[in-house]
């Protein structure tokens, strides 16, 4: 009974061991069999666990994600100075697109899963998240006065969605002849107009959350654990 | 030797079988054995001619667009008063949208095809070919100078791209509460800031392409053949 787990423990390794081989061999390589041999369980439950190998993927990235806002929220209290709104999404948005950069194996996961079809309803519902807590508490309503109606909001949230995803994935597969470092100030000025309508305000932000995030470290263990923290020496 | 055919009436019968199967039954639900079986050749001619069966869907895609594009080029005489740019792009585009959703099938089927990975790749080199035509030809970087930068450009590929296939996806899909007419409208206006600083004269635009479009007639065949034309008592 040596190999014996419970649910949660059953679970538990799958998760870890699809994130191992995911990161290891990228996710077109890595078959089920692969997965549930590390995990040493059974397909069926990695069907009634999972559902399939993509929602395995989509789980990791919300994951990733759900770790750089955490991360960033907590240095908040270090960053005390910085107002609420833009600046802060940008600080959030551009770890996460930094983090994506930190190494070659993570790079080309999260390329592949940008290109799975539940990738973009995930997506969808990470900026549902984000328009009903950044959007109602900060009133960007009263800036861009399109904001006010419902279904533009839904069309914003579709179409930013997709910008998001197709630049990255360009970058990322180095289809397009960019810079992170300008794709992602790009993609802050063209998604915040939207938003704002005041072009310099955008640009002041994108350089304050510049500097910020370059004070950010990055750490990434063999397994890909995300920790992000400003030195203790970065005065803002 | 009743059903021996020679090597370009197999690609054509493979084509028109995929066709018809894909818009009765949909994309995800035909399978490749469907199509063998009604084009009356073998798995290998397929894999052979197409390489797999999202390459016939993405190649079905391309042809309903140079429909569209050639329907509305051949009616250009009759549109002997409009200008080239701004206006004939939207009429263009406008034509595209009105087409995907003239018929219930029609409409699944490029909404499943929107999903694949492929189709992306296809709609960037879509966006690129119009790009070289139009943009060149018409010098929009006079009038958005970031254009002049080649990098800018590329970015500005994958962004529209992106857009395009986020928010038709979900309108098609039903998943955002948009009126077809006021997504369109609204992807003009968003698409076309990124071209045109002026706003004015982007939401005059968008009003003509509606009046154009609107006098365009569309026929669909039970196989689907895409028909536009101006009534002949159109005045413009």
């Amino acid at each position: 009974m040596a190999n014996y787990k419970n649910g949660l423990e059953t679970k538990e390794s799958l998760y870890q061991s699809a994130k191992k081989i995911f990161y290891q061999k990228g996710y077109d390589k890595t078959t089920v069999k692969d997965i549930i041999t590390d995990a040493r369980t059974k397909q069926g439950l990695l069907n009634y666990y999972f559902g399939a190998k993509e929602n395995l993927a989509v789980q990791i990235y919300k994951d990733f994600c759900n770790d750089v806002v955490f991360c960033v929220d907590e240095r908040k209290a270090e960053l005390g100075s910085l107002p609420r709104g833009l600046l802060f999404d940008m600080i959030g948005y551009r770890a996460y697109f930094k983090a994506l950069f930190t190494d070659a194996s993570v790079t080309r996961f999260y390329a592949e899963v940008s290109k799975l079809p539940l990738f973009a309803r995930s997506m969808l519902d990470l900026r549902d998240y984000f328009f009903n807590l950044e959007l109602e508490g900060e009133a960007y309503m009263g800036i861009n006065p399109r904001l006010k109606e419902r279904r533009y909001f839904e069309y914003l949230k579709s179409l930013t969605v997709g910008m998001e995803i197709q630049v990255f994935r360009d970058v990322l597969e180095k289809q397009i002849d960019l810079e992170l470092q300008d794709a992602v100030d790009w993609f802050f000025f063209d998604y915040y107009s939207f938003l704002f309508t005041d072009g310099d305000y955008i640009h002041e932000n994108i350089e304050k959350s510049r500097k910020v995030v370059s004070r950010f470290t990055f750490e990434i263990s063999p397994v890909f654990e995300i920790s992000l923290s400003v030195r203790p020496d970065a005065k803002l």
